[in-house]
């Protein structure tokens, strides 16, 4: 509710006159001494020192501490009295430098004051809900339905302006090495996982939609087949599903696509851009290449497809320890194509009977059904499963896993990828544990490559594209498409960082012919293929280059490289985990009428 | 449909290896003489001359002319036999400097030639359904369809990297002048202009719909309050709207917001951009400041709130010579408060019964009743409505126009701005006729100035926004607001280029108090502002600074700075004037279950 002052009041206020800045809050500095200024922003914080009034004068720049003397300016000083934290205001005066004693060297303009000639207000601010400062005791909801007083927090303010600096780096850097800048459609066609695509149902055509982009894919794959030989864009993406903590329903990506490429050269690209970065925003100096792991081998030693490599503690395989072994579950593991999979916790042989219950239930909850533990000694093993195993597999796992006395082994036994991804999970509990992660961690990136084309669904019963349908397979062994397409490998590659995966692409199929048959595989009718890509594949029929590319969550990489751990606090404007805005709560209810423009009406069941 | 070839030719295409290319089709010169090269690329035109087979091979950087000798290499040549337009083949060689009579000047690489060692064709193509090049024979529905093949014309080629370089200037220009480049929200809430937005139903919130912006207004205003000082994007918009020649349903903007401002210090921001936008792209030195002009001033001369500079050809007013005419049409323009406007056509006085005629009905098809025209001659004036002006009256015409013997008079009359404008249509058809515009015109840059704050629609008997709700008024006569809203003019501005409005922006409200009073003359009610923009009146109330800004159609800046006419063509991907992609044939039907997630239904009626 607006309370309305008096007429003559608000006009007076409305037609307040204010100068242009000649510096702003961050810049003033001893060599402006005496120097007639003025200045625009916030009221950061103010002291009354009974006669002189000190200001903390703030805008995106910085703070400098504006001086309001009584004997000075009385009229200013009368003003003054009525400042409050968040007022807006326009100040002239004269900078002064301040005494040695009195400097400030944790600011830029700490060697200064401005005392204050004249003082303007142009805004009145209440109390905001919560403080504007870094530490802030306000719930996340609450600073997202003020998202805007949220947003004048320091470390918002410095991830949003270093945002900004990455998108300037990036682009640059694409524009630098011949990449063209082309915008794609956001109203674009519904495609077969249109199961989470936005829709926008059209007023001019009655029951037909538009779908907003999960990924330009489509569209930069023509730009291939158009000759623009190297493609990218800063672009907004769209995803309808359940929303994870770090998910946002639109979210951002820098996507790449180059001609006449095969993956060294997608790499190439990609390692100069994190150079780029890496220079710029960490001051460090990336060296290239940048290490390769295929996925398989990922699986094996860190139990994920984007292992956190800033600390070792890798997973090893015990399958050719237990093949023959007495105790069932390791033996029915290796036996029916499992793994038996370990990890030694250096050290860790003191860990009591409660810290290990902790690790148990740690991997119950990632679906596991116990979990075997051994303490190295001096004489061997002291274990509960100790008993089932004879002597030289003792021996042999100790010397196999190059465990120490002291030290703890850890060891799952089931399903290969299953049991691989739980130990995956014990070994960042174990990481956490053991502090093997530290502020001053050297960030680490890792190419993850070779990836399996398919996915066989258990519940469907069909393959399903790993990455997505125009992924190519490896040409080597292409023929498994016929005969046994569930062993053949995709020329598809993820970028990870620090754990999380930033980037992930593939070259793609170029053949009309090839993706046809890849369709096919993946059971999508010729006439369902022709009615949702017919495009493209007509596309294909009339010179498409080999291609390939790459797409990077950008918000993710911001994320990363602010040393923030929150998607959330790297979007200006974010939704909750349930897509909800809470600033101006949509989605909301609309009119009858604009649904009836639309065709549509919302159902009653 | 796709023909399957026989299993092994299609497994032997599919595996076809190339190499990296060493030089792109536009990069080859004397210099490069007898080093073996690679070049990737297609087939721009095939000679077969019995023996020599001359390729011209085309990427998005040039055109190289290689050439296959039988007896230099035979199994090329063979390969080379196959060959045709369109076809995607990679060729290693070596670079042969041309005899000096067969230099081609016209290309840069029109000084030497490559001599095939090795030719590999990496995919086919079909003949195109129409030609790849600039003068192509198709209606454009044929080459929308096609797009991706349309794309391959160097007009469009060329059109698409001026809008990438566009891109980097201007993000490079704001950066360096300190602006923040934030995005904004693409899911958000439906505003009460909420009839032309784009609705997007929520699968989570049952009978919820986020709305595509139609701009970000809302947003930068809030960053503003955020205290970012300075903001840019460069955004998509999206309007549903029934769709002109030049629109499109979603269509990229400029964005601009800046605190602590008044109208000059936009302007200064905005002139310092079209500074650097005229030189590199046109190499011409802009001086500034650009010329100004008020509405009413635009109006008056030139009939149009978006005047073409390049010429003058300007209105007259001639209310003062008629007020007390004999001639009734005349005279009761002027007493009933409109207006009677002439135009003199240098030297058009021999234009024939059929060529006035032709204008007539060039300004009825405007709206206009007739058209009066006088001819000048020696003895004064030969005109059908001759005989009901006064002698003294014919003179005063005469001499206010400062009309010559020979010269053209036409002249209209009735309310206002509807007469003027149709006198501007005139304007415009006869700088045609008089072939005032030419190819070597100056562009020519304007400032818009003072528009009218509110439109009074009669229809629905109430005041509209001319720009929109947030627009601040003047400030000197704020006052109005109480007693004649319709007369205040408001702080908003356009930019005109060449006839163009390229910019639109105003100083926004920043006062919670005149922001309600404002939503009060407009007919909206607190509940309904409350309930729309309660986020933006509450942000407020918590120090909002001045601020102001600006927004640019950027696709039809680069329309203007490439020399196109139709924005279509300045877009990738575009739709129709009925907002349909023709090639990807969106929008279009979804599945029953798609609708069912969403909770929503297709009307029946």
């Amino acid at each position: 509710m607006i309370n309305f002052r008096p007429q003559n009041y608000l006009m007076k206020k409305i037609k307040m006159k204010f100068k242009r800045r000649t510096h702003t809050c961050g810049e003033l500095k001893p060599t402006n001494a005496d120097e007639k200024v003025v200045l625009n922003g916030w009221v950061n914080r103010k002291r009354d020192l009974g006669g002189v009034i000190f200001i903390e004068l703030r805008d995106r720049y910085g703070v400098t501490q504006v001086i309001i003397e009584p004997e000075h300016n009385p009229e200013a000083h009368q003003i003054g009295k009525e400042l409050r934290n968040e007022f807006v205001v326009s100040i002239e005066g004269t900078v002064r430098q301040r005494p040695d004693d009195q400097i400030n060297k944790d600011v830029t303009t700490g060697e200064i004051d401005v005392i204050v000639d004249k003082l303007v207000i142009l805004n009145e601010a209440e109390t905001p809900p919560f403080s504007i400062k870094d530490e802030v005791d306000a719930f996340e909801d609450l600073r997202l339905k003020y998202r805007y007083l949220d947003l004048r927090r320091p470390v918002l303010q410095k991830t949003l302006l270093l945002r900004h600096r990455m998108y300037q780096l990036v682009r640059k850097y694409f524009d630098k090495n011949s990449f063209v800048e082309i915008e794609t459609p956001v109203l674009m066609k519904s495609t077969p996982e249109g199961a989470r695509d936005y829709l926008v149902p059209s007023r001019i055509h009655k029951g037909k939609f538009y779908a907003l982009p999960q990924s330009p894919q489509t569209y930069k794959q023509l730009l291939m087949v158009s000759g623009f030989d190297r493609y990218f864009q800063i672009v907004k993406c769209f995803r309808d599903e359940d929303q994870r903590a770090d998910r946002q329903p639109e979210f951002t990506q820098i996507d790449v696509e180059m001609s006449f490429v095969d993956i060294d050269d997608v790499f190439e690209i990609v390692e100069g851009l994190m150079k780029v970065l890496f220079k710029d925003i960490w001051q460090l100096e990336l060296q290239t290449p940048i290490q390769r792991l295929t996925f398989d081998d990922a699986f094996e030693k860190y139990g994920t497809d984007k292992p956190d490599l800033r600390f070792d503690l890798e997973l090893q395989t015990l399958n050719s320890v237990f093949e023959k072994s007495g105790f069932k579950v390791f033996k029915d593991a290796v036996n029916n194509g499992g793994v038996v999979s370990a990890l030694v916790a250096p050290g860790c042989a003191a860990y009591s009977r409660n810290q290990i219950d902790n690790l148990t239930t740690h991997v119950k909850k990632l679906g596991a059904k116990g979990l075997v533990w051994m303490k190295v000694n001096e004489n061997g093993i002291d274990s509960p499963v100790a008993k089932f195993l004879a002597d030289d597999e003792k021996q042999n796992l100790i010397k196999s896993l190059s465990a120490k006395s002291g030290d703890l082994i850890l060891i799952l036994a089931g399903k290969r990828l299953k049991t691989l991804n739980q130990m995956g999970g014990l070994r960042i509990e174990m990481a956490k544990r053991l502090e093997l992660l530290n502020p001053d961690s050297k960030p680490k990136l890792l190419w993850v490559t070779d990836f399996p084309l398919l996915e066989w669904d258990e519940e469907t019963n069909r393959f399903y594209a790993m990455h997505h349908p125009f992924t190519s397979p490896r040409l080597e062994d292409v023929e498994l498409l016929d005969t046994d397409p569930g062993k053949l490998k995709a020329r598809a590659y993820d970028l990870v960082l620090n754990g999380h995966e930033i980037a992930g692409g593939s070259i793609r199929i170029h053949s009309s012919e090839l993706q046809a048959k890849m369709f096919k595989v993946l059971g999508i009718s010729k006439g369902e293929a022709e009615k949702k890509f017919g495009f493209l594949m007509n596309a294909f029929k009339y010179g498409a280059p080999p291609h390939g590319g790459i797409a990077f969550g950008f918000d993710r990489m911001v994320m990363i490289f602010a040393g923030e751990t929150s998607i959330r606090d790297t979007i200006a404007f974010p939704k909750t985990t349930s897509a909800v805005s809470l600033m101006d709560d949509s989605p909301s209810e609309v009119s009858e009428e604009q649904l009836k423009e639309l065709h549509i009406r919302i159902r009653e069941e």
